[in-house]
């Protein structure tokens, strides 16, 4: 562990650095042996047309983030049963990732598992998580707004003992874990669509997010959490416009899945729907587009999610990506000023 | 004042929200005005080719970031003498470089006024700012590095009495003052030559800045700092590439001189040259370059300053700034963090 205990901020501070060189470091190996192999990403056939360039870039660059995030838990925290909890639900959704991109990558086609398979595999760890948290970490099954005021999911809660350790299913609140958690991996999925975009802005959200469980008094999770924000650095340093490589659904998802394990662990279920605000609107924008399609006919965004809608409106990519950073870090600001006022 | 007196961090938090928001609702109306008075910046014709596309984006959008940055310390601060230094400080080279970009725009050449002249009129002001610093602010001339040691420059002092008023020229420090003042001014102007360099540049640094002073107990200062980096954040919304606007001379000589100055007033002489690590080496590979091109007959960088280095070296212009940002602010934090375990 670098950083001398008694400053704990140090140790958040190095942990971020650490996680964005290992990042850097590993990354050109990843991108150079990708390439080697000649498996790149899938383009959308009915995306913007400029974006048809982009076909064959590296991409799986999430599994090198993983790795360095990993490995900087490894060095700078201690394996609590809430980091142990955080890091497998992000692994776990990370490889299910893998698996999408594998497929896609294999089959040359854009979409890799189908969304059915998906959605089980999620709804799978996010259960197996929320167990785990309510069980082992005594988090309480019930969903936090900022001031502390609690809306309770326990009340339809199974109670057994399995040998001589009690064991609670909070039914209610396991529903919510599994929304939350695929709600936010599919947002940052969604997100992750122009060159630096998901990275830019998970960067800020976990940042923000640090600094919640740093006052949460959850060490290890700030560490987790700086970990990602450093690795998301270290990520855009290639996935700049022009991009040499995508994080991936093994990126994207897992991201997602670490937010809202964060959320969860950390009793911010709802502040974190504020730090993540750009997420959502990303996911609102393609929902809202489906639904009001589907019932009128008619398109409310030139194209979703919102991002390319700007495109079509004529913005630069680049311009894009760099107003969406700042109402992404904005948002992120704004969750952490609440979470500080109001507890 | 918004934000409660007793949580001051909140209050340097606002500071930036207020910053940038009013430059994000200033700067459309000053574009607007700028096109339709019809004045854009000359782009110099020795520079990379690609850039040639950038002759008559409006510019001079130093103008809105120093109008915000005021009136967020009108709303926020209280104006003590070191404030006001700052403020001056940065007025006066806001409008020497506006002087520069006015005189550039009516004769349509890239350069406005002449090294010399520049020169001449940063030297009056650092000098100016010297002598009040030293006299008003009770800063002690002399060179502070990190962990406290000083070179005392104190030691070619002259002392008078201008009425009852004990007055002191500190003629070695107010030579580094000047130094410290034109040659940050003049690495921020040399390091404006990429969509959204220096202003991304600039926010890191100030953001260190502002929690440098706000640890020095120069709240006043800590929230000056603040606006800036928020007034950055709205004028990047802008600049980012393609630019709408670019900030100027304006812009980016105030910004190195506000710099410096808070550089002074918080005793940070050395560490803020570390957390401006990016600016000095702009500066250096212009300086590397010159003289060795004189000594030798050969060029160190493909095209000084050194981001354009990157650009001859294949690298996409938004790549340049993503990565030149990322190492910015990571001198920035080196710096801060420097400063934060040694004092």
């Amino acid at each position: 562990m670098f950083g001398n205990p008694r400053y704990p901020t140090y140790q958040v501070f190095l942990a971020a650095a650490i996680s964005a060189l290992l990042t850097m470091l590993i990354m050109p190996l990843f991108i150079k042996m990708m390439r080697h192999e000649g498996v790149g990403q899938q383009i959308r056939a009915d995306g913007p047309q400029q974006h048809l360039v982009k076909q064959g870039t590296p991409t799986m660059g999430g599994v090198v983030m993983l790795l360095a995030i990993i490995l900087t838990c490894m060095i700078q925290a201690r394996w609590t049963n809430d980091l142990k909890l955080a890091v497998a639900a992000m692994l776990a959704t990370g490889s299910l990732g893998l698996l999408d991109d594998i497929e896609s990558v294999a089959h040359k086609r854009s979409l890799g598992l189908t969304p059915s398979q998906k959605m089980i595999g999620l709804a799978i760890i996010s259960i197996g998580f929320c167990l785990l948290s309510v069980n082992l970490c005594a988090i309480s099954p019930a969903i936090r707004f900022p001031g502390g005021f609690m809306i309770d999911l326990g009340v339809l809660t199974s109670k057994f003992k399995m040998g001589s350790m009690p064991v609670s299913i909070p039914w209610l609140y396991m529903v919510f874990v599994f929304l939350l958690m695929a709600g936010l991996s599919n947002a940052v999925n969604l997100t992750d669509g122009l060159d630096g975009l998901a990275g830019g802005c998970s960067f800020g959200v976990m940042m923000a997010m640090s600094m919640v469980a740093f006052r949460y008094d959850a060490i290890n999770l700030s560490i987790f959490a700086a970990a990602i924000a450093g690795a998301c650095v270290g990520f855009l340093w290639f996935n700049g416009h022009p991009a040499s490589i995508f994080m991936g659904d093994t990126g994207s998802l897992s991201l997602g899945a670490a937010f809202a394990a964060l959320a969860v662990l950390t009793k911010t279920e709802v502040t974190s729907l504020i730090m993540g605000g750009l997420f959502i609107i990303e996911a609102l924008s393609v929902i809202i587009q489906v639904v009001c399609f589907k019932l009128t006919h008619k398109r409310v965004f030139l194209m979703a999610p919102i991002h390319h809608h700007f495109e079509k409106l004529g913005w630069d990519e680049n311009k894009v990506v760099l107003r969406f950073w700042i109402v992404a870090a904005a948002f992120a600001v704004l969750g952490f000023a609440l979470y500080f006022k109001l507890g």
